[in-house]
């Protein structure tokens, strides 16, 4: 059996990096850049204002002054050249006219007159030469690398990217990723529907699908595959032809005599490893399929991860083996699961026979229970590897040590992030009030 | 002028919540429930097997059995009833036959015969009644209410509701999102072009379509409008046609003579604030436009949020007081940003006239630097709000107080989080290094 970290290597080193794919902007969003990114122009292009009000001498200091021009932002105000003694109304943005150096706000400054439409204003504070103008380049150099290969897009980096005049971009294809259930006692929900004696709905394909696709990646829904071997065979060729990078089946990978997914999964490719020392989890195969590439002499190399059928076990397995494994297809530098530390608000009950990976909801606590800030984590109950019910609100996987005994409550664990933190609870309740 | 907490709130108590709808499942990933969801059915519907072995009479004890019939994940077994002195194959996931009390796991028995097609089995641990088997409703009972109307959907909860039959689920509306641009001096990114005197490229636009569609938001392109009054105001009519929730501008809210956003917003609906007390964006504008819906009385009304032209301005401003209303809006009850503590990593300066909102990249470290774990945060440098270099890889907005001096390092700052914590960096680089 290996451990989990060894398994993690295995994948990892199994799993390479898809091919690098120019997409428009906008549908960068979340993949990793496959290129640097330069910028051709210097960014402001010309001298640019940072305030509304006028565009000045700034030797000529204060008082009164005739505003000869208007130096908007858009407007090209190429023509003019401020003589000393005058000034030019510019807004935020616009181009500083030659023989200006500096701005003077507005609100510096007040209207003395409007006759003959020449517009007089007085200087109420003299500007020192450069206030409140930023020179060419002065947010980003030209030939500046504003963004590297490796990065991932963001909002931000979209703007960035778009203010370097970069329409199309290069990065990382994100994985395809086939998900199928089996078997003989799922059927698919329906809704209103009776099950029949042995029968029970298919949660897991529901959930993959869904993980798979918060993970950004496009997916292929097998379907629900019967324990039998031709089905599980013909499952495996449909995730082949489907081209999908990573196929993810749940279930057919216990002792049971109908379990066939990895049995021919040894027979038609490479297993790396069929069990693996977790709870939940411990089932876990990882393989890999070949499929010749239609018309052509090469291989392509399909990543399968045999799931346990148990949806917990599904749910957590997915979160800690194949989550990196599809990161790394799509580019990141550094697939793994991000770790923090979080304080226990509750005993609990460790596993003297496999490390325990325990569902948690985390969140920040101004005093984690110790006087100081930090992660608290509370439980999500009920542990046992069927009970969806403990992976909901889960946002992290508590790292228990094998061994006998409880953990205190206020022990303070690694805890493994599997969901966004931006929507975690919030420490409105009494730490008291969670303690069970 | 008000400050960002106020104007938060002015925003949260014109926010209403959007109207509920009916989605497919899958399409609910992200939403935020608007009904309990009970399970109908008990999970597991029958007695089933925790466990690939033989179902007992747990009373027989040690020995050898004939094994009598095969109990399997979706074979009904209904006709079965086992008796004292035989024991039934089962599978995990498969009901228990009536008269079995027990399951015993296949690495506790041994095959000591299959004579006439009739196997024999040796139970080498006797079982204990009740031994691994899950009694009907042990994962869910009937009637359980898995989910309730508030929670966020997310793959596991996809997963729950699927287990208990829900193939359509009510959610709140995410709200439509209508994005402009004003401004004379832009131009959109066009690939290769060179700019003209006086032009910069839209980068606000790119960014806040991506940064709305991050927040799950159907969003509306709206392009750039020209700082005349006319076509302000058709935009804004733009934006109540495509019947958008929310409208988002950026630019045309500052002091200059053609900033018409403000003055349009007054004059055709009502204006909360167009100034907040915060560094950057400051003339961030928070507004109202009722819409007469096509052949009815009633009213429609459209949130409008002014943003700042500068575009780290237009980043924070939409982080901060738009998002938490897209959550509103999304049926979040608690919309707020969420906040930790973080160590800044380099001595930075304070502004004595406005709170400052700093970008950083913050991160998980073993040694925070006081030697317990902890968040620490490094600025993404020069935070002029031309500068979006600033937001590149900006997950967390540091809130400076407003006041004269320099923090030192190790200060310990209130982070609000603005982006997805499990690709924060990685602490693999010594604290020493960050320091600037
Ligand atoms: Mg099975
Ligand atoms: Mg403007």
């Amino acid at each position: 059996m290996v451990t989990v970290a060894d398994a993690t290597k295995i994948v990892l080193a199994t799993a390479g990096r898809l091919s690098s794919i120019t997409v428009p902007l906008q549908q960068a969003l979340g993949s990793i850049l496959a290129e640097d990114l330069c910028a051709s122009d210097p960014l402001p292009p010309y001298p640019a204002s940072i305030k509304d009000g006028y565009a000045v001498v700034a030797a000529d200091g204060e008082g009164e002054y005739p505003v000869v021009a208007e130096a908007r932002a858009g407007d090209d105000a190429a023509a003019l050249h401020l003589q000393p003694g005058t000034v030019a109304y510019i807004t935020t943005g616009g181009p500083v006219p030659k023989g200006a150096d500096a701005v003077v706000q507005v609100e510096n400054t007040e209207v003395v007159g409007n006759d003959d439409g020449l517009k007089r204003i007085r200087i109420l504070k003299a500007a020192k030469e450069g206030q409140d103008i930023r020179p060419v380049g002065f947010d980003i150099a030209q030939g500046t690398t504003v963004l590297k290969a490796g990065e991932r897009v963001g909002a931000a980096e979209i703007g960035l990217l778009a203010s370097i005049g970069v329409v199309y971009v290069k990065v990382f294809r994100r994985p395809k990723v086939a998900i199928a259930s089996t078997g003989d006692e799922l059927v698919d929900p329906v809704e209103g529907s009776v099950l029949g004696r042995g029968q029970i709905r298919d949660s897991n394909r529901a959930m993959l699908l869904a993980a798979a696709a918060q993970q950004q990646c496009e997916v292929v829904d097998l379907g629900i595959t019967r324990d039998v071997e031709a089905d599980v065979a013909q499952m495996l060729d449909a995730a082949l032809a489907s081209h999908a990078d990573i196929l993810i089946t749940s279930g057919g990978v216990s002792m049971g005599d109908k379990d066939f997914v990895k049995p021919l999964l040894e027979q038609r490719g490479r297993v790396y490893f069929g069990k693996v020392l977790m709870k939940p989890g411990k089932p876990l195969t990882f393989a890999t399929l070949e499929a010749r590439v239609r018309g052509s002499i090469d291989t392509r190399q399909m990543l399968v991860f045999g799931l346990p059928g148990n949806p917990v076990s599904s749910a957590v397995t997915f979160n800690l083996v194949a989550v990196p494994a599809i990161r790394q297809l799509a580019g990141w530098p550094n697939p793994n699961l991000r770790r923090v530390q979080a304080r226990i608000l509750q005993p609990l009950r460790l596993d003297p026979e496999r490390p325990e990976y325990h569902r948690a909801t985390v969140w920040w606590a101004v005093n984690d229970g110790s006087g100081n800030p930090g992660f608290v984590a509370e439980s999500t109950g009920h542990q046992i590897s069927s009970r969806l019910l403990s992976m909901r609100s889960a946002n992290a996987l508590l790292e228990f040590p094998q061994r006998t005994g409880t953990l205190p409550s206020g022990t303070m664990l690694p805890a493994l992030l599997i969901s966004d933190l931006t929507g975690m609870p919030f420490d409105d309740m009494p730490i008291s009030s969670h303690e069970s």
